[in-house]
């Protein structure tokens, strides 16, 4: 071979510090540090078909440590994707660039996960790789085989989600995830030992992982230690010692080189260093046709597993789950409402999830559930979805544990993976914990569903620590998030349908702990589907319109019948999903919310924001401070979020 | 002794689970598993007296497993605190009992912070070990002097703070935290190996902490535990081997019995089981004498330990301090001002913030900073703010590493503890990550400070992963936490000095990482006070007012000004704090956004909300969908948030 693997690496360092220095923006330390090991793992580790990177069975790679993402950049160009182009690259962190601060994973394929928050790209990782374990559990070593690869820096490491997604990995005995961590103890305040004094390897050995060293800048070190991590059948850890920056002689090994362009003079001196004789963004033909071979190493490999593919029977469903279509029909929906309308149900709304999960998860085999160590209090848990793990990867129900935030990361990383409907459960108010997992769901569109029960001081007893209040709010204003709230059986099952056919959107869906009476007396169409439609008219001229989400509709509701007796006409307006009501055409909102009445909103969570709704001279009921700690009835008394309580207040302020 | 210890555990149980049951709610299983390690620590270890709660120089005991609620319930009562009175303790849970379902620290002296959500009352300790280091390293042994005792439960450990908090106190060597582990081997799903298989007390060792285990219903044992446990260097986890609710003969050992009532039968059986022959909620007055001599074993230490406050030439200092008082005068804030009118700035709000810091740490010894491994970035560091570690206790800057939950959780315990006013830095988006223990600093009314740099697309390439888009309108829905959003650097100088006035609560400044003009020209008053002002008035007839707030305060000038040319007459108004602009009297808020004007809002985040202040019929500019990676200007004039494409449409929507 003429072209030596130096070379291949150093055409990594000098596409990264030439892409950094043209943005004056960028980190060109972890690509730098990282090329040998990362020019090894694609060129005879991780399998792959630069030509289709959408093959099923590919290994994947993550760059945990996203912010080095000229690494990823510059291995998917020169190994031959279509995308990034080199001119692609020259625009690196420019406007409509494919080429990203971050790596983000609607932008390029081989960009397996959008990374940049730390901790989460392996955490992700982890979700990927149990989806391939489920998938082989169902479809059997000729379809689904690979390996899941990442790349992951001390921030990473350092992070709390890290010990959730490794205990959870670990556990799993997720053998066929490798984590490569960029031992280079620098982090961006100074050296590692700044603020941290940790045995990391020793952690990992603790959770059941196998850890193996190597020597970052040594070739066939670093075979090694990738061999013994590909052939251990634990999770694998290996530390390579890397100098960050490592090609550029008098910034590397410090933080400086960490955030920063090097500079015209560093460059030019890491040029020599590096013996790197071309111009910026010049990757000479041999280097380049060497790094193409590298990219169509798995070509032998998939076109074998395509005609596995095939000719195997279970061709079509493979290909329906990875798709992300779901099965044809109305998933068994149509005749579970029915038997609702003929027999009236009073449940909580958690439990109402539960009902309509064990008519969803007997027709959607992709669809894997689980909770955060809360099963029987989520109502996660159905007949169909037997638990997952070593001895059982054909399972669809995950005990995550008391990982919210790992649980989160996870799922994403099964729904990025494809093949797979993720959704588990936590207390609304741990959305906390998991918050900024839940907006790189939405941000990488994907099909999560967040199974969040107790959704208010409707909870009870356990008080303001368990008691959302901001937090349904909150998480409406995060782009691309559909937050359902529903009121009733009914609408509990018509959300569930539209989350599950949210395709590149995920959903929270806010459920009650308490019992609510079912609303609902027809169902002729999904009225969620409008995120807000008229439940009730009353017979009296119409002065009020009472919008309400969940719990509180059965409140609107009887306010509605009070007002009646004031010879008030009030609608009631159910507004399950704010986010696709608001995207509904003028004339729709107008009809459901007509000017010229008062409006006035009622749901158990903050007043703030309703005035889009109401208006600023509507009336908001709510809650504006933290909860309390009582029994549910004295709760509503207390925060005045009772209809004896709320008639007096709108009769008043109609005679204002 | 007539009292065993045995019988003095057995008092706790039998008000653990008379309470529960009375309640109909709760959680009897800790508490009944924990009460012979719990009566060791308080009879034997615990510094405290019950008589004097607030005496500084107590140990702090945190029960970081909050859900066991009854445990400290029963310790405080049964030792000799005022409150909770046995009448509080009938009504567990109720409104308005003390005895909430979590313990509440604004309720109950000897309740040292608010637990519940799980992870970080641990965390929060170690913050708590943390101000007595430094406190110690300030005012030497002789008034500070004590440790920091912890039980915590499986869910403590397997969340991901645990990493961040564990990885913290190791480094730092906090060798008076000592943690007691409730190793009861349930969860609420089932056994702990249902969903990890971690070997904890290795996971400890590797992050520099002594671990030494003991039998968790054996008196001496436990006893053996602790003293090795006190006398390490190292901080300490004991780890407890219990059987959860222990007692109870037919459901202890089982997840059943973690959170619910017991119920009549077994509560008789484990009257029995335990020879506890009194009725419930009674406690014989020679196990509650025996209980109170625990309760009084320091009050001996606390007599000299006021001799020697009363001695010491520290002595107002420290009591200063302590109480919360700040320093006596401006801070030096008036002479920095006037030196700004003087001489103009154009920085950045989170260089601002730096200058001012620069200011008030030299005023106000008491405030520690830091930053989650982002010092540069979040202009932390002062010249008062030297490194803090065990070299240096009396230092005041914290390298936090990346650890934002674990530096959120630590500044609330610093805060709890006294004597510190705790900041600390990472970028705003990162919010996310410790967004529950910034609830929690707002909950417990808690002076912490967080310093949340990079507040827009105005950090430009690094893209929609680092943007913030709906975090500052989520945060101003978190109630008593108040978010200021300063627009040049006098703004950001009123906003610190209020932020510090908050004595009871926390603030976010939420800062550019781009330059801003200096908008103030006099500063007569802190005109932040009032949360927003008219800060430009044009000399047409006024038709509109500009509603902005930081970075986009210079824009709505430039609108303004462009208004003005078409005979168009626009307030300015920055509102630096929405919720105190809020807050004031209709008479001002009317004052500054008149009726019959056209409201716009500008404020490169999400627009949801914006309408409290605009009304539906006003305009609102903002982003509401992710970010994107590019330079500064390319992404203003994308997003549509420039003084050029705004104006048209304030003259369009004028016109209509």
């Amino acid at each position: 071979m003429s072209i030596s693997e130096q070379t291949m690496a150093n055409a990594i360092r000098a596409l990264a510090m030439d892409a950094v220095q043209a943005a004056n923006s960028g980190h060109p330390g972890m690509p730098m540090g990282m090329a040998d090991v990362a020019t090894v793992l694609f060129r005879d580790f991780l399998k792959f078909d630069a030509t289709a990177p959408h093959w099923a069975d590919r290994d994947r790679f993550v760059l945990s440590a996203g912010h080095g993402s000229m690494l990823i950049y510059a291995l998917l160009h020169l190994s031959g994707y279509a995308r990034p182009t080199m001119d692609d690259i020259r625009n690196f962190r420019q406007l409509h660039s494919p080429c990203a601060g971050h790596p983000e994973n609607f932008e390029l394929p081989g960009v397996e996960c959008t990374t940049g928050p730390l901790g989460q790209g392996l955490a992700m990782a982890v979700g990927m790789a149990m989806a391939e374990r489920h998938l082989n559990g169902v479809f059997g070593d000729d379809l689904v085989d690979h390996k899941t690869w990442v790349i992951a820096g001390d921030g990473c490491l350092m992070e709390g989600i890290n010990h959730e997604a490794i205990g959870l990995a670990g556990h799993l005995k997720l053998g066929r995830l490798n984590v490569l961590w960029d031992d280079n103890r620098i982090t961006i305040d100074g050296d590692v030992n700044m603020s941290s004094s940790e045995d990391i390897k020793a952690r990992y050995v603790a959770t059941d992982w196998h850890v193996v060293s190597c020597d970052g800048h040594d070739f066939a070190d670093i075979r090694r230690a990738l061999s013994e991590a590909a052939a251990d059948p634990r999770p694998s850890l290996v530390a390579c010692r890397t100098i960050i920056g490592k090609g550029a002689p008098n910034k590397q090994g410090g933080h400086s080189v960490h955030g920063s362009p090097l500079g015209g003079d560093e460059i030019a001196a890491a040029r020599a260093e590096l013996g790197w004789a071309h111009a910026p963004f010049e990757i000479p033909a041999d280097i380049k046709a060497e790094w193409e071979l590298a990219g169509k190493r798995g070509d032998a490999a998939r076109a074998e597993w395509e005609a596995r593919l095939a000719a195997s029977a279970n061709k079509a469903e493979f290909e329906r789950r990875m798709a992300g279509e779901l099965p044809d029909g109305d998933l068994g929906l149509k005749s579970y409402i029915d038997g609702l309308l003929a027999d009236p149900k009073k449940v909580a709304t958690r439990k109402a999830s539960e009902m309509a999960l064990e008519v969803l998860t007997a027709a959607v085999p992709e669809m894997v559930g689980g909770s955060a160590d809360l099963t029987g209090s989520n109502n996660t848990k159905t007949k169909a979805t037997t638990p997952f793990g070593p001895e059982s990867y054909d399972g669809r129900y995950v005990y995550y544990g008391i990982r919210e935030f790992g649980m989160a990361a996870a799922m994403n990383g099964m729904a990025l993976h494809g093949g797979i409907i993720p959704y588990g459960g936590t207390f609304l108010v741990f959305s906390d914990y998991c918050r900024n997992a839940i907006r790189m769901s939405a941000l990488q569109r994907q099909r999560v569903v967040y199974v969040l029960t107790h959704d208010s001081i409707g909870l009870g007893e356990d008080g303001p620590t368990h008691q959302p209040i901001e937090h349904i709010m909150s998480l409406r204003m995060i782009p691309n998030l559909e937050v359902f709230r529903p009121a009733d059986v009914i609408e509990t099952a018509e959300c569930w349908e539209l989350a599950l056919r949210n395709e590149n959107t995920p959903s929270v869906l806010a459920l009650t702990r308490q019992n609510l009476p079912q609303l609902r007396t027809e169902a002729a169409e999904n009225r969620c589907a409008r995120g807000a439609y008229r439940l009730f008219a009353s017979g009296e001229d119409r002065k009020v319109v009472i919008i309400a989400t969940g719990s509180e509709v059965e409140i609107a509701m009887a306010v509605a019948l009070n007002l009646e007796t004031h010879g008030i006409g009030a609608d009631v307006v159910s507004m399950p999903s704010w986010n696709r009501f608001m995207a509904q055409p003028a004339s729709y909102r107008d009809e459901i919310l007509p000017h010229n009445v008062l409006r006035v909103s009622i749901e158990a969570g903050t007043t703030f924001g309703w005035e889009a709704i109401t208006g600023i001279n509507g009336l908001r009921f709510g809650i504006d401070t933290f909860g309390a700690s009582a029994p549910i009835e004295a709760l509503y008394d207390h925060f005045g979020l009772t209809a004896d309580k709320i008639t007096p207040q709108i009769v008043a302020a109609l005679n204002d």
